[in-house]
């Protein structure tokens, strides 16, 4: 059956009309009203309907078809999912990722950082000399207002910036007034504990996860109950059994860390709807989701939450670079105050020195064709590295297929995990000059799985070719 | 009797001579190898011996004088004082502070700042366009280094700059590797709470005090002590009587937060003592002692500690701007791998893009001339607030004798005392675009004093006046 959708286009709106289509269809799938098996409009038929171009509209449902919302049928047209989680879960891999890049041979070897260490600057990528202009243009024009009075939630014009940024890449809208500036992710955590949560309290946090976060929970006195993880991500069922009474749940949605899984629209749908009943907090750290190689990012689950119960964390560490020391929290409205009279008692940690050029350096397009820039060349050394771990490291490491995020985490493989632990090959391989970090590392309770973390973002082919063959005879050595 | 002095004068030591004999002379003193009463060899005499200049005797013992080490006596010389707290607490008041200043008439009103808020950002003074030229500079220069890896505890030029500064302005050596850049004072306290108290630890703090400080030890689990002060500061044994098991206490002795007074060279000693007895800290938050407008800033607490129990923080908010966010922790050697681990784990709260240009800024020079620079000036404001007070607010407000800080505290006079308190008085100024503050504001504890707040650095003579008028209009509108 066919069902005819009530699409409005406004041709003046800033959102591209194909968005406008992706945003209500969306919509009208999450809101039930758009059942599983329904069949959409051929793509034809909308575009004569709606009296648009046919491109706008498939460019729409390839974004639906991406996103897990609609599957495609040769011949029959595209049909509504259930919302499950395998869809979402479903990683298109159709041939060689296509990149066309020409910075190769222009980056230099960066001489400081080793293969395989994440979180690593890509000074050789960073638009250094335009920086830097920004920065000095913007003391030159705003110095009085740099050094006067400021707002704790940080400089409007970067709030705003960061405001367009979330609508467009992420998905969803808020408001500058709601969105502040702290310094980077911890500094937000902190903040959140301080005006959400009582000592004593349980936070649930994804099992494996980020060490650090787990460390600003226990500094705040609060408990960390880690909870496992399946392939569609945190699971609230086993959450609630292990901690019923927890108050906020810290997850990674878009990419899980350390995996890089992406938790299914059911699951996010579950612990939106806990948040609404329980009274609960859903903390959303979307730590690098601006880097998937193939369609457009997922949107943010703080998009979909309908209720307010959504704190969602970006941050600058990655696209920028991470001594910047910039991150956001996106409030909802209602605990905007709140967060404003904890912000106001403490002072802000946020330096107000480069925010008034990171906003130049958004509303000026710099900050997206960055984006752009590096991921063509992440997307590479992605592929890369993932084709050089199977051929160099057949049977020893296993990287499983991915396209997305700025490491990956290569599975032990049949001819080593009864021989070594992944800490283990950490050690040797520190001998041999190359650094990666054991995945057992990541967990609080007993490692269900172990395996290396590597990221690859900041490495070059050469350095990954290099990295990759001391990382082989390290391995090697152990076996021996 | 006249002892002869055991001094050394190392000609190619970085230290001007008058320091080092300064520094030995006040060290004879503290180790009681100089007792009280003794008679220091005539400054004639001694330069003779050493076969240096009189005036660089003559310079020293001036300094031991401002610091109360020393009184001299006419015709008699120069004699020890017994350690007790009267002579530091004296305020040398020989007539009018000489300022010899043409910038008067070149500082343009600022806008946006009212009178008497503190805190206020001297943009008119600063050197913007020096400051903007070396923070491009130093990312043309250094950008790698900016966004490559860095140490948590910050960049070591500017460390060792500050290490510089604390040798020549604060009378104490440490060494750069000792010292942690933190993102502002309270980033500091944090990172002080969680690596050296636990959840339910007794803190002592001054009352009155800063509220920020409270807040911060209130929201990392730990309970505020409020220990109430008299002429001399910190008073170690009502402290002892209120908790006894403190582990920490937060002191400001160069300058007590909001009074101003100077905590006695006994009550430092005494208080060193019980550190290194109990096993507790001291944390000795020294945020504007570079605003002394007589004599050399007295020396830090932290370089009388023969036993490393001291924590000393220093801000850049005073001196250079407050949304730099950039203070500075100088660590007890043997703590040093503590917080170290601390700062590893959760991550550097403190930006790196303006620390090389502030390292930059205070080894060339130019931090040193602005501090001159805006003590000259505030010198100035402090003098002309105090007279307009003395004669505009005759009876309502009495502003007591003081020649350091950027603030003031005004107690209320005997015309309007028994008729409102200080919180009327900022209600009332507030309806009247003055902004003064409540001194009982500061106080956790019920306030043993009442009395007003008044910023007055960032304020020209045109404001001072101005603000005053107003000011005196509100309370007069009380009375009536």
């Amino acid at each position: 059956m066919t069902t005819l959708l009530t699409l409005s286009i406004k041709k003046g709106d800033p959102q591209p009309i194909y968005v406008q289509i992706y945003r209500q269809i969306r919509e009208l799938i999450l809101a039930g009203r758009l059942g599983a098996e329904t069949r959409l409009p051929s793509s034809r038929a909308l575009a004569s309907e709606l009296g648009i171009s046919r491109s706008t509209i498939v460019t729409a449902y390839e974004q639906l078809l991406s996103e897990g919302y609609v599957r495609s049928t040769r011949g029959a047209g595209m049909f509504v999912m259930p919302l499950s989680p395998d869809h979402l879960l479903h990683v298109r891999n159709s041939g060689e990722l296509e990149i066309h890049s020409s910075t190769k041979s222009t980056i230099p070897d960066s001489p400081k950082p080793k293969p395989f260490d994440i979180d690593t600057a890509l000074f050789e990528l960073f638009p250094a000399k335009d920086w830097t202009r920004r920065l000095a243009a913007s003391w030159r024009r705003e110095h009085p207002d740099l050094l006067s009075f400021h707002d704790p939630f940080g400089h409007m014009p970067l709030r705003e910036a960061i405001s367009s940024h979330l609508s467009l890449w992420r998905g969803f809208e808020c408001a500058p007034e709601n969105i502040m500036i702290t310094s980077g992710t911890s500094d937000a955590m902190d903040l959140i504990f301080r005006v959400l949560a009582q000592p004593g309290d349980d936070i649930w946090m994804e099992d494996p996860g980020y060490e650090i976060i787990r460390h600003g929970i226990r500094s705040n006195g609060m408990n960390v109950v880690a909870v496992p993880l399946d392939e569609a991500g945190f699971d609230l069922g086993i959450a609630k059994e292990i901690a019923p009474k927890a108050k906020i749940a810290i997850v990674t949605p878009s990419r899980q860390f350390p995996f890089g899984t992406i938790m299914s629209l059911t699951r996010r749908l579950e612990l939106l709807d806990w948040a609404h009943h329980s009274g609960g907090w859903i903390v959303e750290d979307d730590y690098d989701s601006e880097y998937r190689y193939e369609g457009r990012p997922f949107p943010a689950m703080a998009g979909l939450d309908e209720h307010s119960n959504t704190l969602y964390l970006g941050s600058f560490s990655k696209v920028m670079f991470r001594s910047l020391r910039l991150a956001y929290l996106v409030c909802p409205p209602h605990l905007t105050d709140g967060f404003r009279e904890t912000i106001s008692k403490q002072g802000t940690k946020a330096s107000f020195v480069a925010q008034p050029a990171l906003a130049d350096f958004m509303e000026s397009g710099a900050f997206g064709a960055h984006i752009r820039k590096t991921r063509r060349v992440y997307a590479k050394r992605l592929v890369h590295l993932q084709s050089t771990l199977s051929t160099q490291a057949e049977g020893l490491l296993v990287a499983p297929p991915q396209t997305s995020g700025l490491h990956l985490v290569a599975g032990l493989g049949d001819r080593i995990s009864n021989h070594m632990t992944d800490k283990d090959i950490v050690e040797a391989a520190r001998g041999n000059n190359v650094r990666v970090q054991a995945l057992s590392d990541y967990y609080q309770n007993k490692p269900c799985l172990q395996g290396l973390v590597m990221g690859f973002a900041g490495h070059n082919e050469t350095a990954i070719d290099d990295g990759v063959s001391r990382l082989v005879a390290s391995i090697k050595s152990l076996l021996s």
